[in-house]
């Protein structure tokens, strides 16, 4: 029927389904070709259907943009609100590492809507709210990293900024090399990072510091 | 006269000086709106210069494309291959933090061209060929970091692999937001990506390990 998506066939009763599935195919189709080069025809091919009967299931492409740039920014803005607002007691360090762990496996969650976010530019005013929201998320990490320093447990002699850059640098490069059919799985990911950002590479001493409970 | 370049005159004794100029300038370009969307009319248009005339200086799109990525991946061939040369009695431990503070320089200095690098995806020979020498690059990182951990100076309890893939994700998204007239200079963000990499985020115990010689 003609508006059956792909392989995914329409079903009257569950329009979400399809729309779902659209969206997933177009942020394939962006991140395989480039937002601003895809057009909805394009879309239409992609999915096998005319470009008049996309416009059925997407109101437009930037619509759809928006779509999967908040599935990647929800998730990462859900972690970074945990940590900001987890309960009294907990230390600014604990917190921390578990926003590193949470984000990875945000990340491979949504490693698709994350690739396409990680490439926004700032060229429409979608994108620009898609960065000014990243901007939050940096500063709430920025913010938490430098709370860990003051509580002693970090280093401090390297700047908040570049700390969550660069932690968050290494996060954010699992997009172009993760698998998640591969031999690392999501929660082996997660401690390999933790471990890594953490403790460093160098073999841990025999007498470890005290475990953070 | 026709054949000068944007703001950088052509001089007919100094032919390299303009050739280096249009070879940055289309990097850049590439950069912004994407190798594949890039016409030679449109680099002529940046350069000021009428599309027939860009000829004089460049014989072809994917020849400027080939001499970008050769510029990216001179400087971190170089890098590895020293690390891997390097003479008998320096750890592999040493040869590894000296690797990754090459390859931030590099980086630093040639940030565009390792940019443009980071993003080829396979679609022609010239980039199936720098992909090719990308992965012989990852394949020496990941030997020297497996050399490292035989040698017991770096923790075994992660694969080399997985080591490699993740400190030089950390090195790589560097490009995407250092900027040289920042406040950070090479030599400090060097040093911090080794600090952190290396000995990790947290607080280092008094009675450290003896320093690497």
């Amino acid at each position: 029927v003609s508006d059956s998506v792909g392989e995914v066939p329409a079903r009257r009763g569950r329009p979400g389904h399809d729309r779902a599935a659209v969206l997933q195919r177009a942020i394939e189709l962006f991140n395989r070709q480039g937002y601003d080069a895809t057009s909805m025809g394009d879309l239409g091919r992609e999915l096998g259907v005319t470009k008049s009967a996309i416009y059925h299931h997407v109101s437009s492409k930037e619509h759809l943009l928006a779509e999967a740039l908040d599935q990647a920014l929800d998730g990462l803005t859900a972690a970074v609100t945990e940590a900001r607002d987890a309960s009294a007691g907990t230390s600014a360090y604990a917190r921390l590492r578990e926003l590193v762990g949470h984000s990875v496996q945000v990340l491979v969650t949504h490693q698709s809507a994350v690739t396409l976010l990680l490439r926004v530019r700032g060229n429409s005013p979608v994108e620009l709210a898609a960065l000014e929201r990243r901007r939050w998320i940096d500063d709430q990490i920025a913010d938490l990293v430098a709370e860990a320093m003051a509580e002693g447990s970090l280093r401090d002699d390297l700047s908040p900024q570049l700390v969550s850059r660069l932690l968050f640098g290494m996060v954010n490069s699992l997009v172009e090399w993760y698998r998640s059919d591969g031999p690392v799985d999501a929660t082996e990911l997660s401690a390999a990072v933790c471990r890594l950002a953490f403790e460093g590479l160098e073999r841990p001493l025999r007498s470890a510091r005290p475990q953070e409970s």
